[in-house]
């Protein structure tokens, strides 16, 4: 009941992006210019003159996210795709909604290290480390417990409370990028070869052919 | 009603810190050894091999702060000095408890822009861009609203809701820094020459040295 | 005397700018193409082919600023606005004249640190640590003295000595950026509220208007 | 034949790292002290009076790797734990070796891009772009073809000739890191919770106990 | 006839540019857009959706560069320039030949740091610290040896085989720059005042000219 | 006679350094412990809490540099050797004094670039562009003139007035190195080969060996 009243109250805050170091602003801001027809590394910028302070805000974040989906979480992000300020300024947020089971598959952030704060629930999290040691660092967290997340490594989180959980994510980049290995992996446009996955996951190709099937 | 159960339930995640780009990791993490012998930029590293989950971890972000105080807020950091595991990633947090009428006043982070949500409650933010303009971008925002403060930038938010607000904000450097600007300004320690204050905001020095008591 | 024919000669390099560190550049040179339609971090380049000598240069410094304002001092800066090929350098220039007693008030640089070398006559200067210590370290400098301000630090400096002074200062970027804190505080465009002017500096509305209506 | 002579001649420069970017070097050089008690983000230096050319260089890349395992090729890196000389300057090297139809399983480098040079055979490469799009991104190369992967994404190598195939890749890294998915994910010490890996892969817990066994 | 073979067979990867570091991608990639109307730090970049495989290749790496030259030696650069994929990647090759008894002469990196691999044959290298102590770090490398040229050093290799050599380098950055020393001292367009060369170089006027007259 | 009390009078702020980008400073500042045990990136910190005003500071850059020897020109250096509180922040100093006649004898800087301003005197100064260009930027400038240089391109300053010249250079890096050409290539310890020489600048041995037995 508490936990519905939050969600009614708050609306659960959470995400489960990943994380890294941007370059810095060379003025007081450089809010993107996300359709103009120049691209550069980040976003060229709109004019100074017409920016306003909507351009540095967002809302929603309060709203509860749709979980009913196959891994029983969803992300609601906040890069510079949703708030053009963000541009040059090397941060982020997400929020994360978790099902009861629900759980933010293993993925990583190219381009940032993430600090994710429970909001609601209890959660496990945890990262691996890189090769050769492939260190598995875990820990379940309650409300108001905080996790870090280097950037780049395999992470993940999972809803090993009764109802649902949220948690507000916090990222080192404006845009980190999510790649969620299942989908990457499995998933491609157009696929990888079954005759590399196979290899790589020391199984039969028929055991390959059914996880591409399901992404 | 709604919001104290809110604040029973989840206790306020919030904070006023400000933000910039620190360097990268050039490992998969380096746990900030906070107390060794060797000062270097940002912290030397404990031995991988002693880190633990616990390095990565915090706890009581949920826990109101106290706001009796004349400003009427408080804000609770969680930046690399209280989770080493922050060191090189370049992001921290911080949870902003604010009465009714409370203000985190103004100030500046040297080395990190912010972005903060607003968990519960209302509040007024602002940030002032830098000579010759100080342009004023201001907006009140509601709960779930996000916004976001450049590097640098003379920042503040204040409570204009009935109740308690709570807001989190996340900065990206392991160690933002915080520069109240009346404190840092009329409560260094030493004081700064009366002379100087009293020419830089154009008043008797007798109103510098009121303004001095306080801080 | 020896000053006046100093003034005469070289006519006082200057500045008070604050200072942070830019991105590297990526070829030889990138002169800011000032007007060009595109804006980015930083500025988009001239066509290398048309850049000439000229876009590195700048003169002038030996001239005097006229200091014959309330803070009785000039800074007459050189970053990209005037030296389009400082651009992605991440280095500025100013020179800051100062008349008897003048000074240049409490100010922070969000994207530099500074260093600042004495021309000419006799400057107490100093800088305000961040919270929670906010340690004023200063200094007496005499002709041919050097001192360094970090970036993003509050940081000011006062003519001491019986005659006019000047100082060059150099900052670690090609756009540091100014706030002089009386200025954004009590002068911004719109005016901070007075509630939050009040509760900050803890003095009564009536001051804060006052404060207000100088700037 | 060729191929063999080549091998005999040059014995096959190769690796598959992936790579991003480091800070950079503030002296002439900074020679990893490998073993020093103080660590720190990335390592500290060996005094510079005893630095010897032999600190800036490595032997054996003309050797051919073992590829007898069950994936089909071998990595020799050539990272800052190689060749000291390397720390702080943001850049290293691996040779690859596969054996015919050996592959370099899927991996990321969480802090470094790469560029790899195939010096004999034939290799299918190719990367996935994060989501929401996964794209593959792939090609055939030939002895003399060079492919960019870039940092922190998803890419792999496959010996598609009818020999053994060589390559050396170049990372933007001193200490690029290698994630290689299969290993992260399902041979993690201590492993993941195979709930967790079974709702990921959306397979039965059986499946993932068999993967998990082969890791 | 090893080396034949191993000529004809790979056709050397070599090259002798030099090193440093660039500013992170903010996206999975950056396609530079070579000849668009807009100059950037960097590249602006090609439209994502036309990104193709070939934007990240390259071809011909195997092909001997022909040495028949002053110096005897020929470097095939793989920068941004050739592949346009490898823009805001921090990342570049070199292959470099040398006839027997050539060299790369002295020159610098400007933006990188530099790693070269023997591929065949058997190189004298060498690098000079900066000033007061203009060390000369130097090594013969044979067949699979590499060394390490740290960012803005001169540096050199000669071939002190008895046949040909072949080396890669590969650069930490995606336009690394060279200067070669003689060229941009003596053959700059237009010519540096052969006062100041013969004041540089303590040498008669007539010795300068003769040297500008080859150049 | 005006020169003469000028340089009586300020005594001349000058140098010759050259110029690049360093890593953010991650705290207010990190005065560097220039003989502490651990040698770091850059140098570790002193205690904080031992950090004084002094650390800050550097006196006598009024004092006109010994002009007495080849060239004719001294640079008098203000770098984190000289000034421990420039260590982190990116910055530095050089007071460069010029005989009449006398030059600056073309150098790079590996790690910084400098925009220098002429406080007495006239000289001409200019850079040379990397490959293949080669081309000389250059031009004559008066007292108050500014000139800039790019990082690591090679540049050079003489003194084309009639009297003495002083300038004030200001470079991006606490630690910016000076590689003088003339010396590095002819003066180096050991010598660089007599023949690599010969062949790099296309002369006699003989001319080398003169040149060598200069330096």
């Amino acid at each position: 009941m508490a936990t519905k009243l939050l969600l009614l109250g708050f609306l659960a805050l959470t995400c489960s992006l990943a994380s890294a170091s941007d370059s810095s602003p060379l003025q007081d801001f450089c809010v993107a210019d996300l359709n103009g027809p120049v691209k550069v590394n980040g976003f060229a910028c709109k004019n100074a003159m017409a920016v306003q302070a909507s351009d540095f805000s967002f809302g929603g974040l309060h709203i509860t996210g749709n979980t009913s989906n196959p891994v029983g979480s969803k992300v609601t992000p906040v890069t510079v795709a949703q708030v053009a300020g963000l541009n040059t300024l090397g941060i982020s947020l997400a929020r994360i909604d978790y099902a009861p089971k629900g759980i933010n598959p293993p993925h990583t952030h190219p381009r940032a290290s993430e600090i994710l704060t429970v909001v609601d629930g209890s959660l496990e999290v945890g990262f691996v480390t890189s090769n050769p040691d492939n260190r598995l660092i875990a820990k379940v967290l309650q409300k108001g417990d905080v996790f870090v997340f280097p950037v780049g490594l395999i992470h993940f989180q999972r809803n090993v409370g009764k109802g649902c959980a949220i948690a507000i994510a916090a990222l080192s980049s404006q845009n980190p990028g999510v790649i969620t290995i299942a989908n990457a992996v499995f998933g491609s446009k157009p696929d990888i070869s079954t005759d590399i996955l196979a290899k790589a996951f020391q199984v039969d190709k028929s055991v390959i052919a059914k996880l591409q099937a399901k992404f």
